[in-house]
C-alpha cells in the first residue's frame, strides 16, 4: 500500500469532485461540496447515534438502501439539524435538485449538511449553489471539495492510498471535516471516501461499520456527538477486480487499506480539536478483552482532568489512572503501569498501581511536543485498543464559551 | 423541619467535631479532623465506585460492618490513594491510634483521607496529629472541623437541620468538602453526618444509599469520579425516639429531613466546583422513567460543551438538546421544550425539538447570574430529575492545565 501526497477523492478514476460558494456562510468561504460517480457505484455509510438526528441524516439512512449512488452533496454552515418537518423537506429537495441537474433519482443522491442548528435553510442559495456545482463538476479543483465541506477547522484533511488487488490499482481516498465548534452549535465530523475498488454493497458496509469502530469512534475532542455526525462511502468498481462478495484475500487487502484511510482521517480531526495544541494517542495493551481496552482508552481520552493536565505538560498520571478506573472496563489496578510518549523519548511514570519517581523535566519534555502517546499496560490480558484526542486549552473555553461575548 | 443557621456537626446532642493542623499541608491550613460520638452510634455509608479505590476507602468498607462506630479521622493534603499495601498498612494505622486514644476497638473509627495521589503518608505527623485532636476534643471548635477537610475548596460547607419525631428533637448535621482540584491529583467529595436519631443501622444504610442517588450523585463538576469519594452518617440513639426498624412514618420524616441535608451539601459542592463561576441546576421533567430523566439531567450537566456556553452565558439550546440527545435515556426529540430560568426571569429557547425566536438580551441577563436553571420539559411521561453543577471556565483549565507551570 502507498500514501499518494497531493491527490484527493477525485483523483480516483470515475470521481469528480467541487467546492463553491453559495453564500451561506457569512464568512465568504467556500460552503457547498459536490462528490460525483460517472459511473454507478455502491454506497455504504455510518450514522451519529444521537437520538436527536439532522434531516440529512434520517433522508440518508433511506437512501443508503438505494443499489446504485452517484452523488453526495454537501453543505456547511447551516446543520439543517432540529428544524422539524419543513428540515427534513429541504433535505429532500437538496436531493432532488442535484438528481435533476446529474440525470440521477433522488434516491440515488446523498445529503449532508453541518453548521448552525435550528436555523432553517436559505434554499434559495443552496439551490443555485447545487446548479452551479453541476454545472462545474468537469473542470479541475484540486482541494475545493475538502476546504468546502470545513466550517471551523483550521485545515483541510484529506488521505488517499493506492493498493494493488489481482494486479489493479486500488485507490482509496477520503476527506473529513472535524469538530471544531467556534460558532454556537457548529461542530460535526463528516468523512466521505471513493474508491474504484469493485465490491459487494453489503460487503462495502460491512467493512465500514467494523472500521469506524476503531478509528473515529475512538476519537474524542469533548465527549459531545453531534446531529449529523457521517461517513460514506462510494466504490465505483472501476477497478475491475473480480467481484468481491465474501471476506476473501481481496476484502482483507481492501479492508487494510480502508483502515489506514479512516485512522488517518481520525488522527486529524483529533489534531485539530477546537484549541487543540496537541495530539494525544492513547494505547491500552493487555487488556483482558478489546472492549476492555476500548473503554479505558476512551475514558482517558474524554477525561477532562486529562486534558487540562496534557495542556499544562503536567506528568499526572493519578488522573489517568483515575479515568480507567471509572471508566466500564475490567482492569487490575495493582498491575497498572503507565508510560508517556513520543519521539523525544519514553518515561515511565506509574508501576503497579503506584507512582515511581521519575524526572520532571525528562517528562515535560515530552509532554511539550504536539504529540504524545499516553501507553497504559494493565498487564492482565492480550487484547489492547487506540484513542485519540486533543488537550484542553484556554481557547477550548474561549471558543465554545465567549463566541458571542 | 428548621435550618439551624450558625450550628454544625457537633451540635448535635452527644457528638464533638476538632479540626487541627498536623502539618501535613504546605499552606500551613488545617488539615486534620476528628468526628467523635460520646454514646455508642451505628454508622452508614456508601464509597466510590471508581475501580481504583484509596486505602482508607479500602478499610472503611469493612470497618462499617460494626455494629458500633464512634469516631472518623480526616486527613487533607495526601489522599493516600495509590499507595499499595504500606498505604493500607498507614490507614489501619491512622484506626489503631484514634481507637487507643479515645479508648475504642480500631473497627469502631472510620479513616478518610483526601490530597495528592501515589505519595507516602507523613505517618510521624498525622499520628502526633491525631493524639493532638483526640486531646483537644473537649473544647469548642465552631467550624474548625470542616475547615480541616477542606483542600481547595473556597468556602465550608455545612448545614445543620431540627426536626421532630414523636415530640422528640432530631438533629441532622452535615459537613462536606467538594472537587476542586488544583493541586495535581487532588479533589474529593467527602460528607460527614451526624444525627441523634434512634435509629436500626440497616435501615440508616439504607436511607443514606437512597438519598445519595438523588443528591451526591447527580452532582458532576467535571466528570471524573475521585479515587476517595465517601459520604458517612453516624446516628448515636440520644434523641430516644421509639427505635426505628421499618420504614414507617418517623423513617420517612427523617428521610425527609437527610435529603434536605444532602442535597444542600451537594449543590455547594456544584458550587464550588474548580473555577466555577456559577451554580447549574438542571430539571428534567415529564420523562417516561425516573432513569430517563437521570441520564439526561446529568448528560446536560456534564456535557463541556453546554458548560463552556454558560460561562459564555451564551443561551447555546442547540447543545443542550444534541446532549440529552447522546444520553442513554429514552424520550422524544420532537417533543422537547426549554427554558433558561431563575429569580431574575424566565425564557423559552426550544419548543418540540425546535428552536423558537427569544430575546438574546433576556436570556443573557439571567444566563448571566450567578444561578441558573435549565428547565428540559421531555413531555413524555410523568417522571422527573435534578442534577447539579457549574459552568466550564479559564480558571478551571489554569487551575488544572497549569498548577506546575
Amino acid at each position: 500500500m502507498k500514501i499518494l501526497e497531493n491527490k484527493t477523492i477525485s483523483d480516483v478514476p470515475g470521481f469528480q469532485a467541487v467546492g463553491i460558494y453559495s453564500g451561506v456562510r457569512r464568512s465568504g468561504k467556500k460552503d457547498l461540496c459536490l462528490i460525483y460517480s460517472q459511473k454507478p457505484a455502491v454506497a455504504a455509510a455510518t450514522f451519529t447515534k444521537n437520538k436527536v438526528k439532522a434531516a440529512p441524516v434520517l433522508l440518508n439512512m433511506e437512501h443508503v438502501k438505494s443499489e446504485n449512488t452517484q452523488a453526495i452533496v454537501i453543505n456547511s454552515g447551516n446543520a439543517n439539524a432540529c428544524t422539524g418537518s419543513e428540515g427534513f423537506e429541504d433535505a429532500v429537495t437538496m436531493a432532488k435538485v442535484t438528481a435533476k441537474e446529474l440525470g440521477l433519482t433522488p434516491p440515488e443522491v446523498m445529503v449532508c449538511s453541518t453548521g448552525i442548528i435550528g436555523v432553517p435553510m436559505p434554499m434559495d442559495k443552496i439551490t443555485k449553489g447545487i446548479e452551479t456545482a453541476c454545472k462545474s463538476l468537469d473542470q479541475n479543483h484540486a482541494d475545493s471539495a475538502a476546504k468546502a465541506i470545513m466550517t471551523t477547522d483550521t485545515f483541510t484533511k484529506k488521505i488517499t492510498v493506492l493498493t494493488h488487488i489481482e494486479g489493479k490499482d486500488i485507490y482509496i481516498s477520503g476527506i473529513a471535516k472535524g469538530s471544531g465548534m467556534i460558532h454556537p452549535n457548529m461542530g460535526t465530523m463528516l468523512s466521505f471516501i471513493t474508491t474504484n475498488i469493485n465490491i459487494e454493497k453489503s460487503l462495502l458496509q460491512a467493512a465500514l461499520k467494523n472500521s469506524v469502530e476503531d478509528t473515529y469512534n475512538m476519537v474524542s475532542v469533548d465527549g459531545d456527538t453531534s446531529t449529523n455526525d457521517m461517513v460514506i462511502v462510494l466504490a465505483n468498481g472501476l477497478a475491475k477486480n473480480s467481484f468481491i462478495t465474501t471476506t476473501n484475500d481481496s476484502y482483507v487487502k481492501f479492508k487494510e487499506a480502508l483502515d489506514f484511510v479512516n485512522k488517518t482521517l481520525a488522527k486529524l480531526i483529533a489534531k485539530d480539536g477546537e484549541g487543540a495544541t496537541k495530539l494525544i494517542e492513547t494505547n491500552v495493551i493487555h487488556a483482558k478483552t478489546k472492549k476492555d481496552a476500548k473503554l479505558c482508552a476512551k475514558s482517558v481520552i474524554s477525561s477532562s482532568l486529562v486534558k487540562s493536565a496534557l495542556f499544562g505538560s503536567d506528568a499526572n498520571w493519578g488522573r489517568i489512572l483515575c479515568a480507567i478506573g471509572y471508566a466500564d472496563g475490567d482492569f487490575t489496578p495493582e498491575k497498572v503501569d503507565i508510560f508517556f510518549k513520543n519521539p523525544i523519548g519514553s518515561i515511565q511514570v506509574a508501576k503497579d498501581g503506584m507512582g515511581i519517581p521519575f524526572d520532571e523535566d525528562t517528562a515535560k519534555s515530552i509532554l511539550e511536543q504536539e504529540y504524545v502517546n499516553i501507553l497504559i499496560d494493565l498487564k492482565d490480558g492480550e487484547s489492547s485498543a487506540t484513542s485519540w484526542g486533543c488537550d484542553l486549552s484556554y481557547d477550548y473555553v474561549k471558543i465554545n464559551g465567549c463566541y458571542r461575548t
